[in-house]
C-alpha cells in the first residue's frame, strides 16, 4: 500500500460536509485499505470560520475555497456546497488545478452537468455525483455501471423525502395537505420554506439526472415537466383509495413514442397499492427502473440526511481515489444516444379526472362524447349524485396528455360540468 | 473510439449464454460507444455442439472450451458453465492467457473466490461476477464500490426465487410446502431436483459471497450455517400471521458480538410484515443491507432466468471492457479485515418456539424454568388447549442460539413436553 496519502479539500462543512469529515477520521485505517493509500483531510472551506467544528483541525479551515482548489496538491475536491455559484466555478477551478471532483450538487449538476463533464474531460479526470440523487442509494453507478449493458426503458422514482413524508401522512392519517406540511416541518422533514421540495424543483433536478444517464443522453432541467404536490387533497386520496391506489410524487424519465425520444417529468401521481413503490414510507427514497433485460429493479433507501448523503460522497471517494492511484478515469458523461426529448404533450399514460357536474339526464352523455372527440377511451366512469349537484369520476384508458387537455379545456365549456375538482396521472400499472 | 475490436470468449451457451450473446448481437453499436471499441464474439464453447443456436455464427462453435481460452487473443471470458469444474480450471487459464473473466458462477465463487481472486490479481486480470448473486439486482457492485466508505452492519436478503415463489404461495393461499412446491415445478421456477433451493445450499453460496464482500474479510461457504425451508407448515404461517409476520428463506450476514467477528447463515424465519422484505412477491429476490452512515438500503429485482441475469453479466462485461482500454483493474477482493466467522451458536436472535403440552397445570411454570434456567428471556407465551393437549407457543427476547439450543433440548426431556413442533427465527425488527 501507498504510504503517501492523497490529499482531499472539502467544500463547505455543513450537515453533509462534517459527516464526511468525521468519517474520514474515524474510518481512516478502512478507507486507506480500501483506496490502497490514505487520504488525508487537506482543507476545509467554509462561510463562518468561527463555528466550532468537532474533530476537524483548526488550521485546516479558510473561507478562500478559491485559493484551496489552486493548491495544485489536492488529489480530489469534495464539493458539498450546493446552489449553482460558487460551486461550478469551484469546481471547474479544482479540474484546471489537477483534482477530480466528488460533488453532491444536483441542481449543479441539472443544470451544468454537461459543461462540467467536458472540463473534467478535457482534464482528465473523474466527476463523481452519487449523492446528489436519492441521497444513500446507489443509483447513479448502478445505471451508469450495472446496467451498461441493458437498455433502460423507464425511470420511476420517489427522490424527495420531504414530499413522500406528508403524501404517506395523508394516506395514512386523512389529514390535509397543510397539516402534514405542518407536521413534516415540526419534525425537520421540511425547510421553513417548503417551495422547492413540495413544488417540485428538487425532484425535477434529479430526474433530469437520471434520464441523462439512463438513456445517454442530455436531459436539461428545462426539459422536465413538473407540477408540485400542493394541490392533492384528501379527497384525493378517498378517489385513490377507491382505485386500490395511493398518491405518490413521481420522477418519471422514459422513452416515448417509438423510442426515438424521451420525456421527464414530475407531478403527483396514483399508483397501485401493489406496485412496490406504493410502500415506500415516510421520507424514504425509492427509484424503481425497468429495462429490456434485467426487467424491473428497484434501489430503496434513506435519500437524504448527513450520514447517508456523507455515505454516498464517500464511496465516490474512495473510487475517486482508487482511479487516481491506477492512473484511469471512471466513466465520464455517456451522451452519445443525443435523444431528443418530446414535451409533455407527447406523454401517454392513464387520467383519474374528478368532475362537479349538474345532476340531472344526459350528462354523462354530453362528457362522455367529449372524452370521445378528442380521442380519449374511457376505462370506467363512477357516477355519484346529491342535492342537485353530482360527481363524475372518470378513469381513461392510455392517452397522450396533450388529448387529455384538450378534452378537459372542452369539458370545462360545458355548461353542465360545474367544475374539474381534480386531474390526477395513473402510473405504475 | 477506437475501432479494432475487443475479443469476447463465451463459454457456456444456455439459458444465460444465449442471452449474452444475443445481446452483444442486438445492442452492439450501444455497447460499443459504452465501451468506448466494439466487442467481437470470438468463440463459444459448447458440449453440445450440434444443438442450432439462433444469431451465433456456426464457425464460432466449438467444443474445446481449453483451447479457446488459450487462444491469446481473448480480452474477457464470460464463464456461464456453473458449477466447479471445468469452470474453476478454464477460468485460471483464461487469466494466465491474458484474459479477464466474467463469471455467473456463485458455487464456484462461494468455494474458490479466494484463489481466483489471487491468479487474477497475480496477472493484472479483473474477475467480476455481479451476476453470481441475485441475477440482475446490482448488489456487488454497490456493496463493493457504492458503500466503500461506509461500514455494512448486516445484509438480510431473500437471495433465491424458487423458495420465495413456494414461501409467497403458502402465504397466500394457505398451501403446504408440498403443493406449493409442486406449483413451481409445473410454472418452471424449481427443477427437477429443488434441493439446491430447498435445502438452501444456493442462498448460502450468496451469503458467503455477500459476507465476504460486505465485511471485506473471506467467508468460505463451510462457514454458512443452512438450514432449509422444507419443514415449514402451514402451521408455522398461521402462527406467523399471529405475530403480524410471514416466513422467508432469509441468508443474513452481520457482524457478531462487538464486531471483531461475523456470521453467516441461511435458514427460514419470520420476519415482520411492515418490514420491506416482507411485500417482496414470487420468484423476485431483495437483498436488505444495513450499514452505519447509509442507514437502510434495499435492492430488489429478479434473481433469476436468462436475460436478468445476462444483464448483469453484460454490465460486467462492459466495466471490464473499459478497464482494458484503460489499462486499469477494478477492485479486486478485499479482505484486508479478515474477520472470523463466528459458529452458529453466537448468533444473537429471537425465537418463535411451539411446543405440544400435556394440558395441566404447572407446566407453563415448568417450561418457563426451563427458559430461566438458559438465559433465554421470555417476550409472549400463548397457550391454547383441547381435549387434554396444549400448545404453548413462546416467542423469546434476544438469546444466543446456543442457549437456545440448550433450552430446546432440556425442554424436550421434561414429561409435560409432547413434542417441540416448531422453532423459527424472528429476525428483521
Amino acid at each position: 500500500m501507498r504510504t503517501r496519502p492523497l490529499k482531499v479539500a472539502l467544500l463547505g462543512c455543513g450537515v453533509v460536509g462534517s459527516e464526511v469529515a468525521r468519517i474520514m477520521t474515524t474510518h481512516a485505517d478502512d478507507l486507506a485499505q480500501r483506496i490502497g493509500a490514505p487520504i488525508e483531510l487537506a482543507g476545509v472551506a467554509v462561510r463562518r470560520p468561527s463555528k466550532v467544528r468537532e474533530g476537524i483541525d483548526p488550521s485546516l479551515v479558510t473561507t478562500d475555497a478559491t485559493a484551496l482548489v489552486k493548491r495544485g496538491d489536492i488529489d480530489v475536491v469534495v464539493e458539498v456546497i450546493g446552489g449553482i455559484e460558487p460551486a461550478r466555478t469551484l469546481i471547474t477551478t479544482a479540474f484546471e488545478h489537477g483534482a477530480s471532483v466528488v460533488s453532491a450538487n444536483k441542481a449543479l449538476l441539472a443544470q451544468d452537468g454537461a459543461a462540467l463533464h467536458a472540463v473534467a474531460e478535457q482534464h482528465g479526470k473523474d466527476l463523481y455525483y452519487e449523492a446528489a440523487v436519492a441521497g444513500a442509494i446507489p443509483l447513479i453507478r448502478p445505471l451508469r455501471e450495472s446496467l451498461a449493458g441493458d437498455k433502460v426503458n423507464r425511470v420511476l422514482g420517489i427522490v424527495n423525502g420531504t414530499t413522500n413524508f406528508i403524501l404517506d401522512k395523508m394516506d395514512s392519517t386523512g389529514a390535509g395537505y397543510q397539516e402534514a406540511l405542518d407536521e413534516a416541518t415540526a419534525l425537520g422533514y421540511a425547510e421553513a420554506d417548503p417551495t422547492a421540495d413540495v413544488e417540485g424543483f428538487d425532484a425535477a433536478a434529479k430526474a433530469a439526472i437520471l434520464a441523462g444517464i439512463a438513456f445517454h443522453s442530455r436531459v436539461r432541467l428545462d426539459d422536465v415537466y413538473r407540477e408540485g404536490m400542493t394541490e392533492v387533497t384528501a379527497a384525493d386520496f378517498a378517489s385513490a383509495k377507491n382505485m386500490g391506489c395511493t398518491i405518490k410524487l413521481l420522477a418519471i424519465c422514459e422513452r416515448a413514442g417509438d423510442g426515438g425520444s424521451v420525456t421527464a417529468r414530475v407531478h403527483p401521481a396514483m399508483i397501485p397499492l401493489t406496485h412496490p413503490l406504493a410502500s415506500v414510507r415516510g421520507a424514504y427514497n425509492a427509484v424503481f427502473v425497468e429495462s429490456d433485460a434485467s426487467g424491473q429493479l428497484m434501489f430503496y433507501g434513506p435519500g437524504a440526511g448527513g450520514a447517508p448523503t456523507a455515505s454516498a460522497v464517500l464511496g465516490d471517494l474512495v473510487a475517486v481515489c482508487r482511479n487516481r492511484l491506477s492512473g484511469a478515469t471512471g466513466p465520464g458523461e455517456s451522451a452519445y444516444a443525443a435523444l431528443p426529448v418530446s414535451p409533455m404533450g407527447d406523454v401517454v399514460t392513464r387520467y383519474h379526472i374528478s368532475l362537479d357536474v349538474a345532476d340531472k339526464p344526459g350528462v354523462l352523455a354530453q362528457v362522455a362524447t367529449v372524452f370521445a372527440e378528442h380521442g380519449v377511451s374511457i376505462d370506467t366512469v363512477r357516477q355519484t349524485g346529491k342535492d342537485g349537484e353530482a360527481s363524475l369520476v372518470v378513469v381513461t384508458h392510455r392517452a397522450s396528455d396533450a388529448s387529455l387537455s384538450g378534452t378537459v379545456e372542452a369539458l370545462r365549456k360545458l355548461d353542465t360540468v360545474r367544475g374539474v375538482a381534480s386531474i390526477m396521472r395513473v402510473e405504475g400499472e
